[in-house]
């Protein structure tokens, strides 16, 4: 009897063993294969390896691995323009068509002209005049239906491609691994909440839901068939950067993140209530160093400061006192983006 | 050959028709035991089945499952006053010891007083006053170390339990039953944010990033040690009642949801939203007819009017109007309490 083998018995041993091996391979496998090997790349991996590891002392229960992301320079590019501003200065010719009185007003003229140079030189309240128009007056529906069209055909002048195929590839790996660790990723950006949520899902697999941004108001009416409508009010209710960015994260989570990705001096606020508590805390800082690839700002190396994305040399000071890590893109990166060799 | 039975064969039949059986037992569970058959458990159950059925015209993929409910009334008591007001009325000697010169001013002299009927009396203005004056000044950590231990400690008159027992089995049925079928479940409320997040997840199985509520702000500082605090602010952002409540979730959810229950006018804009539009969608008020095991009032069926709760005669109407469901606790819930029999 011991010795009648079945026929299958070695394959199915070989079928085992492949299985197993497979899994073997599955478990080793690099997370983050776009990142070199490196502080940066070690930092978030050991981050993760021990607080979902029960016997690590740092070890985070599943319901509070929440980790945020900042979005524009963090997760995608954010250069010469943030995306939503040139979404907003594209929007100019439809409100201005609405409201003729406002064609021959500045800042509307200016846009309307064309002349980027100048359109690039509009200060910051003139900026914030294009947002509120652009951005208000409309159904949340109408709106989304715009953003959508928009994303879609508008595109990035250095790459000619659209906007959503500039995101950095090592980042969307990150968001993967730290989701497969369950942790809960967020976005949590200075840009409009209502414009990141139409594409959060699709381009970063994070869900409306799990979007922390600059946030308006509505307003509850019915329209004339009498069916409810939400109407996006210009009446400023967060400004989700600085301050407001941990302040955003209480108002739509409600708990104190433990890892926290950014790039500017809009983030510090965000890392510092991420990391400066009792506990396990992650604090990481893209810097744009690559002029090659991507782009080269920021004052804290010597690079020009632009008017996005700041990252300043007292902010650089900050992260070496906090014991967060500068990534550097030219260095710790394999590549940038996923249409890259 | 045919007629050599394992030793060990009929017991792996009898395992195996054991296993079968028990997860058809399973499958045929009632989902709703506490629910007597009617009207009310089937729109629920009729809608749950439909809309996670991918043959069915009215599927709805997981993602897009959200549901709401209303808490003060539809899933714990609400009589013969709001849990948290009583937080906030038990607060106020604890914030008269910082702000002496609030001791001989009303309303707080009142509230010190301790004459229950004057404080019944108190009008919606002096009740303003008192939550502002309560709900801020301190830092996020400190409010909710302050409800965590208020609510353990803090006792209903009538039934002489915490208030946390005076959930309805019913509702935590639902919620259960949707969530087992892929809805995310929302609590919204007109009741603050902060204070029901401190014990959602407990008491209801809804994690704190998934309450709306009355929003108050925030403002980021440093302690004495430098480390980051939110402090609460007296600044209303948003009351998430009424029209609030579909701004509210559009706010912190920025989907509209399928399901929404409620029991009172301050509903009545979030059903209009979760079921006016193309799609399916489901309303369900809870109405208190149960003098005997709970409360009865709501003046649509000619009982008392209160001031909390409101069931209007109009609200009744528009739900007959709507296909919205009305749940008699009476006639609809075989137990109202998880302690009752």
């Amino acid at each position: 009897m011991r010795r009648r083998i079945h026929p299958f018995g070695k394959l199915v041993v070989l079928i085992a063993f492949g299985v197993a091996s497979t899994a073997a391979a599955v478990r080793a496998a690099d997370p983050l294969p776009s990142w070199n090997d490196g502080a940066a790349k070690s930092a978030v991996v050991d981050f993760v390896r021990s607080t979902t590891d029960a016997q690590s002392p740092k070890f985070v229960p599943p319901e509070k691995r929440i980790a945020t992301f900042d979005q524009d320079g963090t997760l995608w590019v954010e250069h010469p323009m943030y995306t939503q501003v040139v979404f907003c200065l594209d929007r100019v010719p439809a409100v201005v068509a609405k409201k003729p009185e406002l064609r021959e007003r500045e800042p509307f003229k200016t846009v309307l002209s064309g002349d980027r140079e100048a359109i690039a030189k509009l200060p910051l309240k003139d900026l914030e005049e294009i947002l509120g128009a652009t951005l208000s007056g409309m159904t949340v529906d109408e709106f989304q239906s715009e953003v959508r069209t928009w994303i879609k055909t508008a595109r990035h002048h250095r790459w000619d491609c659209p906007y959503t195929d500039l995101v950095y590839q090592p980042m969307l790996e990150v968001l993967r691994f730290m989701r497969a660790n369950g942790f809960k990723t967020y976005i949590v950006t200075g840009g409009g909440q209502d414009f990141v949520r139409v594409y959060s899902e699709q381009v970063y697999g994070i869900p409306p839901e799990q979007v922390v941004g600059t946030m308006g108001g509505t307003e509850y009416s019915y329209n004339a068939e009498g069916n409810p409508i939400l109407t996006k009010e210009p009446k400023l209710l967060l400004n989700d950067n600085f301050a407001g960015k941990p302040e955003g994260i209480h108002l739509v989570i409600g708990r104190r993140p433990v890892a926290a990705f950014g790039n500017s001096t809009g983030d510090r606020q965000m890392l510092e209530y991420t990391t400066m508590h009792d506990g396990p805390g992650l604090g990481m800082l893209v810097f744009h160093d690559d002029a090659v690839r991507e782009y080269a700002y920021g004052p804290a190396q010597g690079l020009p400061d632009t008017k996005v994305g700041t990252f300043t040399q007292s902010l650089y000071d900050e992260a070496a006192k906090r014991g967060w890590t500068v990534i550097s893109m030219k260095s710790d990166w394999k590549r940038v983006f996923p249409f890259d060799k």
